[in-house]
């Protein structure tokens, strides 16, 4: 396969060749066997324009916008695709909200003192629970357990009650439109049972109507879950704060016991550095022969870990995003593969056998084809577990080595990762005002949002993710990156102060100034709440602008899977202007592809940006950008 | 379109000729266009095995067990068909409950003397909450707030917490078998939230694992949705008693003003109902020149107000199940289509601009394409909404019936509806034994929950349910049926006394000394929990029999939509033998075949059966019954 269908990145074009080699399946080929891109014979044009339903027995049926041909239900084509992606989006709010059940979880042990845990970031609690109206008094346990206890009265809120949390986080322009415009959230749990009924054969067949309830989810998974998530993740494990972190596949040493917290979930991981930095762990790989005892953070658990914690020689470095997950696990260094909620792949089991790791999930949520053996994350037994895992690893390591030839000189680099609002705060001495100058005196053109994963739809991993970002910081755009695509930005070059060298003489100049680079790691897809908040931070600052009248774009370059479609959602419900690629499964669809693209702009001022160029996508991002500043007179 | 194509009623297949006169779009013409049956150059073989993917961005994917051809990520045709298939369960779960949800908010309202509606049926209160372990004392209405506290409280039951209403209504040896494979629930919306979150890309692609999570939704389902939907239902409106009913399209009468509420929840019907019955509103009527107002029952919706309420002049009659949805509308009769929850097409705008009839939803699950007015539901208001209907219907008369030819002479008959645990108990005596006796010594060889829909797939409206249900009735079978399924009987004949004449000798003996149909109504598809209550019973009755040795069989022989699917997979975790047709969307999954109607057996005892043939699918299904004769020594 040529490389540039492979990946952006040396080192996972270099394991690709021993996994043909080893005569493994692997992604590269299972998208091949698919059918590159569109070809119209490979894959399905019904299936790729999302004008296709097979809900129920009448079906499949396959809509046709341009000869009204409908379902036999007489659902349209626009009904068909907008209905399965309200359906993707409540997939993705579910998971959010799984990911926040898990937090608020931990938070509530960790404060009766459960856990190995504790509550680290007492300020940010107090200033979070006080947004929230929360009682401050009592010691700081209290307070986080009646936040604990105020946010599970908000998930579950009756539909019709408006979310008490959106009401009190979200900017106040925002919660006047979607009053008026009815998509005011209740309770993210209300919310999902009303998406995923509105779904149902004979339901809601209306295309507008479920757009709307999927930007009213996307609004009370924004705040209830990923706001609510972030900030307690914060609260027990620290607030983000930029380090240098290993990065690429080179993190990878085949002489010491390799453990691979994956997922999203990083509680688990977290318990795992903890006991990997004590002498008597580090003397038990090294008794079955091994340097040492390594914790490898990975996707977005290892996200989540790397933003909050500093590197060491037990917590090493990071690998990368998703696509490589074949590639980290046919390396040959893996000894334990520790798969929490998503992002291990279903194929995982068959390189356990071939490349000798343990597999084995810690969410109930996870499970593989012929994998028996399991370890479901419980927060009060998170460092007994984490012991078994890492015990587990270590039992591994002797027939690994012995068995597995691994991949060595793999490449490895070092990116700033850690950026949030707090150390974004402190990088510009306490205030937003240097970053506000620079935008209003035109140093800086906009701040982009990018929020993305990765996929092999038009080319090999990361590789648009890095062009997108290349060119909005050539244009002096400020990025801001989170989810898989964050790790496009770090294994790639574009989070490290060296790239500065890559950005606009503005862009340029204020990375000099403030020791930055030109693409600010700011953690995951979970991630995105917090952008939010920032944003309406900045809306503020600067005299209230409305969301969608600000210098600021959101761009998934690759977006995969069904939390980046009700992010992007999100964001239209937002007001901004979004970018996504891959083009969405509703190209069928043309109404809706209009309600998208054209005509939500009058409804929430958010737009969908769906160019597949680089180039031209962020041409157009900066026409959004400097229509803004015109509008503000900037 | 051949009759047999068409619809088992004659009265559909009258209409049908004027809609085609009409040159309108039907369900039936669209059926057709989509490939009639499975001819593999109309309908997608691939979306029609289930091996095929489109929820993230490296698909669409097809899958191919034979090759090991698998989605991008990696799963297997086994995963993406079983994965699709729990997507459906939770689609049906979800619906279930957001019933549940609304009765109890009715429940609730009325204990507080804030709705139309009363506590009728006070023995049935205390006796469901007295087995859900409530305290008793207090009055009526407060037992009733009780009720509505205990079950909101289980419904968001922590996950790995056990549902109390499960544990306190399934039969104990269900009880430890779902607790000895995993699959004892929480709360409803826990495990909705859990199931969803499995289906995203990259978290549950074991067909096991997810088929697992399936059945555990069903628990949740059948006991916390089902039971105490019915039950509450129950409450308010009345326990279901045996009496005549007017069926079919002759139940529509031009010169009425003729109220068609329309879907699953008879909150708003039955409100309508006690309007229509005083003399105020039927002269409201006549003053717009029509001889009255009639309230005209319809798919589910009506078969909850028909098994509760007696037919009168303003109470007319029932129409028929979904597939007859254009034929009701374009009858000419109708003035006002009031469409809650579920069963309303998307194309009824259509036919409401073409037949002149109010179209309009009256919950917020309800959209169309172009309908802006709209009504949701809320008990404090039942009656004035009710009124307002009313109102809308009649005001629509004059012009409906000056430019719209009403199709007349339509065939109606009765059929006895009404049957419940109760009042099958009451027929009996007061105890199940005349009934278990019959079965004991073989006059009757067993009993058949038939639990559907209706589908065009592979014959016309209602005649694989009637062919099926007549193979049973002749083979001595007593029929309990539920769901759209229902209507096919109610219309079809099938639950009047005159059937008796279609039944084996020992069932039609027993019709004969007990006055009853050879298949007896027994409600909607949110009955099935119902039954279950009911099948526990009989178990208990025969000496705590394991549920997969009884005489018992479950059909779905036109399942339709997700609320079936659910229903079916809830019937094999219950152990039931249950036929399916028309055959999922699984067969490109072997394996997951395999487990489904061989494995499944030796895992909760249920088996599914997916012979498409009614003689064949009925001789296995009384195999199954002789078989279990035999176990019993009966």
């Amino acid at each position: 396969m040529e490389d540039d269908r492979i990946s952006y990145h040396e080192s996972v074009r270099t394991v690709y060749k021993r996994i043909k080699e080893d005569g493994i399946t692997n992604i590269w080929d299972r998208y091949e066997a698919q059918g590159m891109g569109s070809s119209p014979d490979r894959r399905c044009n019904f299936c790729q324009g999302g004008m296709r339903c097979d809900l129920c027995s009448n079906g499949p049926c396959r809509g046709d916008a341009l000869k009204d041909k409908r379902g036999v239900c007489g659902i349209t084509a626009d009904g068909m695709a907008m209905r399965m992606m309200l359906l993707r989006n409540v997939m993705g709010a579910s998971t959010y909200q799984y990911h926040t059940n898990q937090t608020i979880k931990t938070l509530r042990a960790t404060a009766k003192g459960e856990t190995p845990f504790k509550i680290t970031e007492e300020e940010k609690l107090r200033n979070f629970a006080g947004r929230l109206g929360i009682d401050l008094s009592g010691n700081i346990g209290d307070v986080a357990l009646k936040l604990c206890d105020f946010v599970e009265e908000d998930f579950t809120r009756e539909y019709g009650q408006p979310s008490k949390i959106v009401e009190l986080l979200a900017p106040k322009e925002r919660q006047d439109l979607w009053k008026k415009i009815g998509i005011f959230p209740g309770g993210i749990q209300t919310e999902i049972l009303r998406s995923t009924s509105s779904s149902l054969t004979n339901v809601d067949g209306n295309y507008v109507s479920l757009a709307l309830k999927a930007m009213k989810l996307g609004v009370a998974m924004a705040y209830q879950s990923q706001i609510v998530n972030e900030y307690c993740q914060d609260i027990i494990f620290g607030l983000p704060k930029p380090h240098n972190m290993r990065v690429d596949l080179g993190v990878l040493d085949p002489d010491y016991v390799n453990i691979l917290p994956n997922g999203h979930e990083p509680f688990l991981g977290f318990a795992m550095v903890q006991l990997a930095r004590t002498p008597e762990w580090q003397d038990k790989a090294k008794q079955v022969g091994a340097k040492g005892l390594r914790v490898i953070a990975n996707i977005e658990t290892g996200q989540e870990m790397i933003q909050r914690w500093e590197m060491d020689d037990a917590f090493y470095g990071f690998t990368g995003n998703w696509i490589m997950q074949e590639a980290v696990l046919a390396s040959g260094c893996v000894d334990i593969f520790v798969a929490d909620m998503n992002c291990s792949m279903p194929i995982d089991p068959i390189y356990a056998e071939k490349y000798k790791f343990k597999l084995i999930p810690v969410s109930d949520l996870v499970s593989f084809e012929g994998v028996s053996d399991r370890l479901d994350y419980i927060p009060e037994k998170a460092s007994e577990q984490a012991a078994k895992l890492l015990q587990m690893g270590i039992d591994n390591f002797k027939e690994r080595k012995a068995s597995v030839k691994p991949v060595t000189d793999l490449p490895m680099s070092e990116a700033v990762v850690g950026f949030s609002t707090e150390s974004i705060l402190d990088a510009l001495g306490g205030k937003l005002d240097p970053l506000l100058d620079a935008i209003k005196d035109g140093t800086l053109r906009g701040v982009a949002g990018l929020v993305s994963c990765t996929t092999l739809r038009d080319t090999g991993q990361d590789s648009h993710s890095i062009a997108v970002a290349k060119e909005l910081i050539k244009r002096d755009v400020l990025v801001l990156s989170m989810g898989c695509g964050n790790a496009a930005m770090q294994v790639g070059g574009l989070c490290s102060p060296e790239a500065k060298e890559l950005a606009g003489p503005g862009l340029k100049a204020i990375c000099e100034a403030l020791g930055i680079p030109p693409v600010l790691s700011y953690g995951t897809c979970t991630d995105t709440g917090r952008i939010a908040d920032l944003i309406a931070a900045v809306s503020a600052a600067l005299g209230d602008v409305p969301v969608p009248d600000l210098p600021v774009v959101a761009t998934a370059p690759e977006y995969m899977e069904q939390k980046a479609t009700i992010d992007a959602i999100f964001a239209l419900a937002f007001g901004l202007y979004t970018h996504v690629n891959p083009v969405p499964t509703v190209t069928g669809a043309p109404n809706l592809v209009k309600l998208l693209t054209e005509d939500c702009k009058d409804v929430t001022g958010g737009v969908m940006n769906v160019e597949t160029d680089a180039v031209k996508a962020v041409e157009l991002m900066l026409e959004h950008i400097e229509n803004n500043r015109k509008k503000l007179g900037i």
